[in-house]
C-alpha cells in the first residue's frame, strides 16, 4: 500500500487559475487565513468550508503523501470508507447521541436517519469483525484519508477550524494491551516524524487525567499564538498537559481541631471580594488575614447530557479560582454545562450565598476542598455566610471534580518541584489508546493462538490535513508573504522571467530543464506584468528558491535567491540547473 | 498540476487486509460486484455505500491517476470544492428545487439549509467570477476528483450505482462559442483516451435531442449487458444516441380527405388488442385491415413538478407502442411522471376510451401523430370508439413529446436508410455544452479585449472513477475472476510463495528485486495456505503477470503465468526480472 508520489511538474503562472490580492481580506482573522487568501492558496464557499485552488491543492497533496508515506512506513493500509453512513453502528455505540450537535445528521428519501461520520470507529471495528478469523491477522493497522464534516458551532480561523477537512484517521488493532501501547508507540513516532518533515514545531501533550498519566491519550499541538488550545508545560520536568488533562495535586491536610461552624450576618457580600472585605472588617472567627483562597465558591451550573434531560449540580471552587468551562465540560463529557442563572425558579438556592452544607443538589468539589479542609463560604441565606464549615464534618461532596481555573505559577502535578507555564497551540493530532470499547459494543472476537476467542483492543489515530496546510503557513510565513518548509511547498522552484521577449523564452527553456531534472517548477511567464509585481507575488506565494531572468540574461546570468535568509547570487544560465538539482551551495565561479 | 505517479511497491497478503470468499455474496446481483466482493476489494458499509479495502484502493488510485494525468495533459488544473454547500447559489438557478429528491438536504445547527452537491456548475461559476478579470485569463480548465452524494432511489449493482461516489468533474471556460466547441473536443478526445487506457469498450451516443445533433451533449456508454442504459445504434451509418435523445421522423403525410369522424359501439374494448379485434370483426370504416398501427392511444400522467403542484396530462402514440417513461421523464425534465391511474375522481376521462377530440386536458402527441393522419381512437364516452379522427382537423395537440418506446429496426433519424439496434451500456463519462446558463444565473462578465464585458459560455464534463472499477471488472473478467488490464491492476506482478521454507524466502527476494526494479508487486507469502487455494485466489484476483515459486525452485526455475492467455513457462530464477521488466516476451533459454 505505497503511496502516490508527486511527479515532476511545470506549472506556467500565466495560464494557472491565481489572483494575488494587494489588500488584507475582512474575513481574515489569523495570519495564515489572510497569507492563503492573498496568495491566492484557497479561497471560501461555504460557512467554514474552503476551496482548495490549484496551489493550495498542490501543498495539500504535498501534505497528505507525505502522511501516507509514513502511515504506510510503520505497515498501515490504505482503504476508504464511506462518509455518508446510516444511523444503527452509532446507535450502538451511543454516538449517535453522544456527539451532540457536531454531527451532520441527515435523512434520506425514505426517512432513514443518516449521519456524516466525524470519525469512524465503529465501521473500523464492524470490518475487521468481517475481515479477520484468527489471531494470525493481528496486529492491523488501517488508514484512510478522507473529508471529515463537522458542524461546528464557531468556524473560525479559516482552514483551522471548519465545518468540512481533510484528515486522515487510523485505527489499530491488536489482541494485548501490550500490543496496543506498540501500535501507539509506533503511531507517536510516525507523527514526530510527519510534523519534522512538515516543519512544524510541536508540543505531545497529555490529554488524560488518569492514573495511566499522558500514555493513553495524546494531543500534537503546534505551538501557535493563534491556537485555541491552552496547554501547560513544567519549568522543571517534562510533564506538558491539555489544560484540560491537567490534575490538581491533593494539598497535604494537618490533622486538627476547626472550630464549630458559626453562621455570621455577612449584608450584600453576593461576591468574593465583598465578602473577604466584610470578613476582614469585622474580623470573622477573629481574623483580620482572609483572602480569597479561604474562601469556598459554589457555582450552580446546568448540565446537559446527550439524549437525556438536564440537571443541576453544584461546583465547588476556592474563592481565588474561577470555573473553567472548558475545564468542565471535559471533565463531565460527553455532557456539557453552562451556568445556571434562573434562581428566581429556585428558592432553595440563594444566590451569592450558596454553601455545601445541606444542600439538596449534587455537588462535586476542586480536590483543594480535601476533607479536613475549613472554608468561608455561603450559609444558604440572603446575607449570611458561614465560617468553619469543614469538608467531611459539615459536608460530604459526592465526588471531585477537575473544573477550576489553571494559573501558571501552580504547581505541577508530576515532579511538585516546578511551576506550570502556560501556553497556546492548534492541535494537529491526537493519538488514543481506545481499548474495547467499540470491540465490546460490537461483540468483535478472533480465535487465539490457544483456540479461545480473544477481543482486539483498538487505538485510533488523527491528523488533520487541511489544518496542517494552514498550520504550517502560522508557523511558516513573514511580513512578506508564506515561506513554506521545501518538503510541503507547491513547487521546488520559482522561475521569474523578469521581462518580456528574450527573457521570457530564456526562463521558459530554463524551467522545462529544471522539470526534466526531476523539479517541480512554477513558471512566472505573465506577459503583462511588471517585474515588481511578480517579485512581491513571488514573495507572497512563497517557494524559497526563486530564479530570475532578468536584465543580466544579455551577459548569460541568471540571478538566483532564497527566500529565507534573502541571499542573491547571480549564476551563469547554464549553471543554474546544477545549482539547483545539487542544493543550497553555490559553488566557485558566481558572483 | 501534474498528477500523483503511483510509486512501486511491495504489498505482502500475509500481513494485507484480505478475506477472499469462495461462495457467491447473495447481496450481489452483477458480475463486477460478485468479483469484486469475492475477491476483496470492497465492501459494503452501508446502503449504496461501499467501503475500498486495500486492493480494491489501489485500482480506484490507479484509475484516479489516469483520470487527472489526461486532464493535466489538455490545461486541466486540479481545485476541489467543499461538497457540503449552502442552498443560496443552488437557489439562484434552481437546482435546489429541480433536483427534486436524488439531492441530499440537510440543515445545519442553526437550521440553515445545506446540499451535498451532486455537481458544482454553480460554485464553479461563482469561482471564476472571483478569480479572473479579463478575456486574457481564458480559456479555462478547472477539475476536481471528489466524493459525490446522491440520494439514489434504487441503489444497485455494488459500485454501478451508489449513493456515495468518486467522481471527476471538470468545467470549461470560454468566451466564444466556437471556443466551446474546442473545449469540448479536447474533453472528449481525453475521455477517449482515458477509456483506450482502462481497456473499457465503448460508444460515445447523443444525449440530446435538439437541432445540434450530438455535438452539444454525449454520453460515453460502457457496452455490457448489465448496463442500465439502453441506446440505439444505427446499422447504416454512425449514428448512437441514448433512448431518450432518440428523434422519431415526422412521417410525409399524403395531403388527402379524409372521412367525417365517425363514433362507433365499440363494447368491451379498454385495451388496444380488444379494439383491434372488434374494428376488424365490424368492419369499421368498411376496413377489415385494422392493425394497432392504426389506432391511437392516449395515456393520462401526473406531472410532478419540482416546487410546484402536480399537473395532468395526456399522451398520444400510436397504439402500437408503449409509453417509455424514460423518454417521457427525459422529455418533460426537470418534472417527472408517473401514470394516472385515479380515474374514479375525474368522470371526464373515460379509462380505455380516451380521445383527444374535445379533451379538456393537456395534450401532447407523438411525432407520427402528425397533422392529415387519421386515428381510431376512443369517443370520451364509455364503450364507444370514433375512426377518421383527423389530427388537425378534429383535435390540434398542444404540442409534439418524444416519449413513445423506440424500438430496434426503427427507422435512423439520421441517414434514413438504416435501421436502430437497441444496446446496452453503462453510463461511465457525460460531456455537455452547457452554454451560458450558470454564467447568466450570476451574472458572470469579464472585460473582453474590444473593452466591452463578455460572458463565459460554460461546458461540463464528468467521469464516474468508482464506477469505472466496476466497469472495467464487468468488461474483463472470466469464470475464475477478474482479470484487470495492466494500467488497472492493483500491481504489476503477482508472486506466489507455493509452499514454505525456501520457496517463501526465494519469493521474497524475488518480489523485493521486481519492486527495486520499479514494478509494484503483490506477494502471496502466507504460511498457513496450499499452492492450491494461493493459485485460487491469484485467478480470482486478477492481476495478469503471475509468478510461481513452486517445486521447479531447487532446479533454479519459477514459473511464469499469463493470467489472459493461460500460457505459462518455466524460466530461471535469475531471468525472471529480466522477463517481467522487458514485458511479454520471454525469450530464449526458457522452457
Amino acid at each position: 500500500m505505497v503511496p502516490p508520489k508527486l511527479r515532476p511538474m511545470l506549472v506556467r503562472m500565466s495560464t494557472m487559475l491565481l489572483k494575488t490580492l494587494r489588500e488584507e481580506p475582512a474575513e481574515a482573522e489569523v495570519p495564515s487565513h489572510r497569507l492563503l487568501l492573498r496568495a491566492g492558496y484557497i479561497r471560501r464557499s461555504a460557512p467554514g468550508g474552503y476551496t482548495w485552488l490549484p496551489l493550495g491543492k498542490l501543498v495539500l497533496d504535498r501534505i497528505a503523501a507525505i502522511v501516507r508515506e509514513e502511515m504506510t512506513a510503520i505497515g498501515g493500509q490504505e482503504v476508504a470508507f464511506p462518509a455518508l453512513l446510516p444511523r444503527e453502528p452509532y446507535d450502538v455505540t451511543g454516538r449517535w447521541t453522544e456527539y451532540g450537535e457536531d454531527l451532520f445528521k441527515l435523512k434520506d428519501r425514505r426517512g432513514a436517519d443518516f449521519l456524516l461520520a466525524p470519525t469512524h470507529e465503529e465501521m473500523f471495528a464492524l470490518l475487521v469483525q468481517d475481515m479477520t478469523n484468527s489471531y494470525r491477522d493481528f496486529p492491523l493497522t488501517l488508514f484512510q484519508v478522507q473529508t471529515k464534516f463537522r458542524d461546528e458551532a464557531r468556524p473560525r480561523a479559516g482552514l483551522l477550524r471548519g465545518r468540512e477537512f481533510l484528515m486522515k484517521d487510523s485505527y489499530s488493532f491488536d489482541l494485548s494491551d501490550a500490543g496496543l501501547a506498540e501500535s501507539y508507540a509506533r503511531h507517536r513516532a510516525a507523527y514526530q516524524r510527519i510534523f519534522d518533515r512538515l516543519g512544524l514545531a510541536h508540543t505531545i501533550v497529555s490529554a488524560v487525567s488518569g492514573a495511566m498519566g499522558g500514555s493513553a491519550s495524546e494531543e500534537f499541538l503546534a505551538t501557535s499564538d493563534v491556537g485555541e488550545d491552552t496547554f501547560v508545560a513544567c519549568t522543571t520536568c517534562g510533564y506538558a498537559a491539555n489544560t484540560e488533562a491537567v490534575v490538581t495535586p491533593v494539598p497535604a491536610v494537618p490533622d486538627r481541631e476547626h472550630r464549630p461552624l458559626t453562621v455570621h450576618d455577612t449584608p450584600d457580600t453576593p461576591t468574593i471580594t465583598a465578602l473577604v472585605g466584610l470578613a476582614n472588617q469585622q474580623s470573622l472567627d477573629g481574623r483580620t488575614d482572609w483572602t480569597a483562597a479561604d474562601t469556598l465558591k459554589n457555582v450552580v451550573v446546568t448540565v446537559h447530557h446527550p439524549g437525556r434531560e438536564d440537571t443541576l449540580l453544584v461546583i465547588g471552587v476556592p474563592g481565588d479560582r474561577e470555573v473553567d468551562l472548558k475545564r468542565l465540560d471535559a471533565a463531565l463529557s460527553p455532557a456539557t454545562a453552562t451556568l445556571f442563572d434562573d434562581f428566581a425558579t429556585r428558592p432553595d438556592l440563594v444566590k451569592g450565598y450558596i454553601g455545601p452544607q445541606g444542600l439538596g443538589l449534587r455537588y462535586l468539589a476542586d480536590p483543594r476542598v480535601a476533607p479536613g479542609t475549613a472554608w468561608l463560604t455561603g450559609a444558604n441565606e440572603p446575607g449570611r455566610h458561614a465560617t468553619s464549615v469543614v469538608a467531611g464534618r459539615d459536608f460530604t461532596p459526592d465526588g471531585t471534580i477537575e473544573a477550576a481555573e489553571v494559573r501558571a505559577g501552580d504547581p505541577c502535578p508530576v515532579c511538585g518541584a516546578g511551576e506550570l507555564a502556560i501556553r497556546r497551540g492548534i492541535e494537529i493530532a491526537h493519538v488514543f489508546q481506545l481499548g474495547r470499547r467499540y470491540t465490546d459494543a460490537f461483540s468483535v472476537d478472533v480465535l487465539g493462538a490457544d483456540g479461545k476467542p480473544v477481543r482486539p483492543t483498538m487505538g485510533s489515530y488523527g491528523i488533520g490535513i487541511s489544518r496542517a496546510v494552514a498550520t504550517v503557513a502560522e508557523q511558516h510565513h513573514d511580513e512578506r508573504g508564506l515561506l513554506w518548509p521545501d518538503e510541503v511547498a507547491p513547487a521546488d522552484v520559482h522561475v521569474i522571467a523578469a521581462g518580456k521577449d528574450g527573457q521570457l523564452e530564456a526562463a521558459g527553456t530554463l524551467a522545462a530543464e529544471l522539470d526534466a531534472r526531476g523539479l517541480r517548477v512554477l513558471l512566472d511567464d505573465r506577459p503583462q506584468l511588471s517585474a515588481g509585481v511578480k517579485f512581491t507575488d513571488a514573495e507572497l506565494i512563497g517557494i524559497r528558491r526563486i530564479v530570475v531572468v532578468g536584465r543580466r540574461l544579455a551577459e548569460g546570468y541568471a540571478e538566483v535567491r532564497d527566500r529565507r535568509t534573502d541571499e542573491r547570487h547571480d549564476v551563469p544560465l547554464t549553471d543554474v540547473v546544477r545549482v539547483m538539482t545539487q542544493g543550497p551551495g553555490y559553488g566557485p565561479g558566481h558572483e
